[in-house]
């Protein structure tokens, strides 16, 4: 069409959302145009919301509009257990399929220093630090079983050293090379229960 | 988790789009929260914009942001033609598949009595008007082959009565029961070239 327009603009913006391509960007804007403008009006309101709210909570690293996320927060959770993961939605896998109690640590990523992530941007200091601080007597590694990731487990078994906390890893049944988000509910029960020491 | 916060409350809003299940959404709202903030907010300003500015174009009534949409307004269409449709998606299967340069008319739906959708929520009085007004050559109806489709072809047939239009309808090719926006380009374009008169 000779003039894009509105319309045309919110079907390439609905692009940005991961999975979504030209053919289902168009449907996702006639429906909310046709059938849901109240639904796409709370939708454009919650996002612009959550895009300058959220931030990182400052104990664990996860996605939080409030400097302390709810699970740092908590009293009911188990402080002496700290499992460390990639990204905040490990977090909520772990949640689903797991009893764990304890707290977390959000790495961000993997040490990949050929896409200069290193244990800066990993923010290794602060997991140093809670590993020294006293508190924590296990650190479960819920870490992608990658080459980049072994190496970020072998790291952080570096940075524990001279702490008295045991680090452990979570185990069989992740897929080798698998992301963890990708992982169904029993196979990472089984590993999350199946931890071995480091 | 026990405080619902910001983040869910994204999750939750973005399940409103077709297609979009829980794990999807959740992919969606991490994505944009870890790797694209500016693309969240551009997406979450053109959605509110969208809802509020985009109408129904007065002659057409397809989705405009502009009381006459930017087809009606081109003096380059043939206004000697006028495709009927269901809903503004259809429009753009047809304008990607063939070379049709008339103009459309959005009927927004069915006939079906029993969902509550009769001639008036079709707006059939305004293409009756648009039959008889004088202009109109052909009206190509691009109607889905089910059975609402069928009475709704049959009813703008009567209302053609006494005009000098002729009622065509596009044929071979579209899968009986298939709905129109679903049918490949190359079927839609045979479709369309293959009209039969009614
Ligand atoms: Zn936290
Ligand atoms: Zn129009």
């Amino acid at each position: 069409m000779s003039n894009p327009g509105l319309l045309n603009e919110l079907v390439a913006a609905l692009r940005c959302l991961p999975g979504v391509g030209p053919k289902s960007a168009q449907r996702m804007a006639f429906h909310l145009l046709q059938r849901d403008r109240d639904a796409g009006r709370h939708l454009a309101r919650v996002m612009a919301e959550a895009m300058e709210r959220i931030g990182r909570c400052r104990q664990c690293r996860t996605l939080s509009e409030h400097a302390l996320c709810a699970t740092c927060a908590s009293p009911k959770r188990d402080a002496s257990l700290l499992c460390v993961v990639e990204q905040p939605s490990d977090i909520a896998a772990i949640e689903q399929a797991t009893d764990y109690r304890g707290l977390y640590f959000v790495l961000g990523g993997r040490l990949s220093p050929l896409d200069g992530i290193g244990p800066e941007e990993l923010h290794l200091d602060l997991l140093r630090h809670r590993l020294h601080e006293g508190g924590v007597s296990e650190a479960i590694l819920a870490i992608s079983p990658t080459v980049e990731g072994s190496a970020t487990a072998h790291y952080i078994t570096g940075i524990a050293e001279g702490s008295p906390v045991r680090i452990t890893r979570i185990a069989h049944g992740v897929p080798l090379g698998g992301e963890l988000e990708l992982v169904d509910g029993g196979t990472l029960a089984h590993a999350f229960a199946g931890r071995t020491h480091l």
